[in-house]
């Protein structure tokens, strides 16, 4: 089962760009990020570190770059994500460009959650879709 | 004259921390020029580049380290700002953590625009106070 | 035809880590792009951008998360590359920890060069294997 | 006492400027913070923060930008360092591009040492120049 599709919107600043005139690609990770947290809440992310140690890791990110974003877009970016197995959660996210007809990045990410000893655990039911 | 003072609010992501659990110091230069695209409007410094090539330089910035955010803070970036003269303008702002008595950090940012051949140029008057 | 490998040491910084303990994921793709950056030899693709306006862009980027780097940690960055078409190079990167059996991150990374208008390029012959 | 002046080089790669060509200048900070942990050394700052909990934390940063470095510029850091107090390092840092007749940017960044419960202790006599 796959979640809905989730939107916000991020601001491209001098900070993203580099001298190239378009985003540097690693900060594309970033954005994915920042949605993630966005969608799951940053509070729960928050919570779940502080009384249980437990985090979020990425284990894997295929990321495929179509089109370069410039300072002051606006991108979309939209996230879907699907449990794969108790232990490992999949998702898929896009940046979009201002009136872009295509998504300028997209890319799947797989995130696992580490206890506080760094070992594999179950992803907990709260951040389910 | 110094202009009204604007409020932004800034999500600490996992991006901005550091091993020590809280926000990587270098990380509120980010965060205060953020705050400052957001006052001058990214839009105005996207047409300002790209039709004249005039950008906007740090030509000081002198911060104070007060107390340290953590991951899953949403600050409140405070700014004002004023001219200091034809070339320079000088920004107070201020980094504040939820529930917060006092600023967490507080910065002086002297900012200077620069021309095409990166030759100091007056401030266009569209971002004066 | 596959490149030698070239191994480069990265230190681990505290601006690579995030509160979790380890390097930020987003990092490995700076620590990947150093390295090629420094096979390729920063003062060619200098040249190459201010003489003819090219560049390389990421088009690709495959990445693997194994281990989680740490504070202090000297990696050793290992790449090689091969020519998948004259407009495609693709590098296997790998960062190791001291003293680690497998690669902590993996990596393939395909590459692309535009030119002035950001339009796809033959790769220069000066950074073939 | 002021320690005698150190100097490492340090590569501007693509992901150090921004799209107005020159360095972002919140990485400058960066720059600064590696060449200090060279002085120091990675590895004692890390037994430091393994065996105590003990980590250093920027009080105060004042940061004059005068030139701006490019892409392929290999800088040189050199830094100072005194004791202000029991408490307070002073580094006096900057960063030259190469044929620089100047510093392109000069920094007074004091240092201070955190314990585990974020409350401010001497600094440790194994980092005194």
């Amino acid at each position: 089962m796959e979640s809905r599709e989730y939107r916000i919107s991020i601001q491209v600043f001098y900070e993203d760009t580099d001298h190239s005139g378009v985003v540097y690609h690693a900060n594309y990770l970033k954005y994915f990020e920042r949605a993630r947290e966005h969608v799951i809440g940053a509070q729960t992310l928050v919570r779940l570190w502080k009384e249980t140690g437990i985090g979020f890791a990425v284990y894997k990110a295929d990321v495929a770059f179509h089109d370069g974003a410039e300072f002051g877009d606006l991108l979309e970016i939209r996230s879907r994500f699907r449990q794969d197995s108790d232990y490992r959660q999949v998702w898929r996210q896009e940046a979009w460009r201002p009136n872009g007809k295509k998504p300028a990045v997209t890319a799947d990410i797989h995130l696992v959650c580490l206890g506080r000893d760094r070992k594999l655990i179950p992803i907990p039911a709260l951040v389910y879709p």
